[in-house]
């Protein structure tokens, strides 16, 4: 091999990144030990540090480095209405997007029987207990349009029926298929507003 | 913010990739932490050893955790054709799609004088110190057919044509202002078997 076994190696573990082929990790590599060695040990400091210290809010399960995150703690927040997603990137971008002032809960994922992903696994048992506790008044659902976060939906606003809360749907401004992460800000924005009972 | 301060600054870390801007960086830390904590644990070891240990080859200047790289310490390559290119990742796409059998030198850049980079820079006086050791025979030019690399070439045959060695430059199958990173195996490979005095 032309290269020392360490370069090889660095190219290797850039793999674990998403999108991430054998030809741009070659090139994130070189670009790093050649042109930015100060970023790279930057990013290996925190990766390290968020591997080790971040883990799941114990109250919305989103991840965060304290035993509840910002949201949770927040005194600003409406903590009746209360907006499920399928991943923290979806909280971050609807924070981003819209004027959404309740609070999260996330699923780590969406129902999944085939993959063996059942209502336990995606923390519907701590949902219930929070539904109980009467704080809660709305839930807005915001899975994914796809089939596996419209079943998702489906069965939580049954859970929430139940209970005589109401549960809205955000609207169908987001492309039919399409997965949350993706759309533009206003389109987004335009869902939570327009959001009907469900 | 949504989110806890250390993913933050996790997916401000990640930027400091080449081609990586803020919808991927988040969507990096987002996977790395959901799905991937053992690669991502695994990344910031390696990075932080690549960036600790691997320096330059004092032979041929490309990356190594040696003194010596392994291409220059073995007995099975021919030192008496040496081939220049501009970076360490040139040496890999050739070693890879090529049956080149010579060492190598690497320019760590190119003749840029406006940037204040001139043939010092470059490793130049190294070189010249290379080729009156009289080892060397023939010197392959390999640098990027860009306006730069062409004029580097230039520069570097004058050195080698003064000392009355041969001088060749790869063919012009490598398309015409493009970057060696990005060439295909056998153009590749064909550029270095019809290689012509310079």
């Amino acid at each position: 091999m032309s290269s020392s076994s360490l370069v090889n190696q660095l190219i290797e573990a850039l793999r674990c990144l998403p999108g991430v082929g054998p030809k741009s990790a070659q090139r994130m590599a070189y670009y790093l030990l050649e042109r930015d060695r100060h970023g790279a040990e930057n990013l290996s400091a925190v990766l390290d540090r968020a591997v080790k210290e971040v883990g799941h809010c114990e109250q919305c399960r989103s991840l965060s480095e304290q035993t509840v995150c910002d949201i949770c703690l927040s005194s600003n927040r409406d903590r009746s209405i209360l907006c499920i997603v399928e991943s923290p990137a979806d909280v971050l971008i609807i924070e981003q997007s819209t004027d959404f002032q309740g609070v999260y809960f996330v699923l780590m994922g969406h129902l999944s029987p085939l993959d063996g992903i059942g209502p336990e696994e995606i923390g519907l048992g701590l949902l219930a207990s929070r539904l109980d506790q009467g704080e809660v008044r709305e839930v807005v659902l915001a899975t994914n349009f796809t089939v596996e976060g419209e079943a998702t939906a489906h069965y939580i606003s049954e859970m929430v029926h139940s209970r005589n809360l109401t549960a809205s749907r955000i609207a169908h401004g987001v492309p039919v298929g399409g997965e949350l992460e993706y759309v533009n800000s206003s389109t987004l924005s335009r869902a939570f507003s327009s959001r009907q009972n469900f």
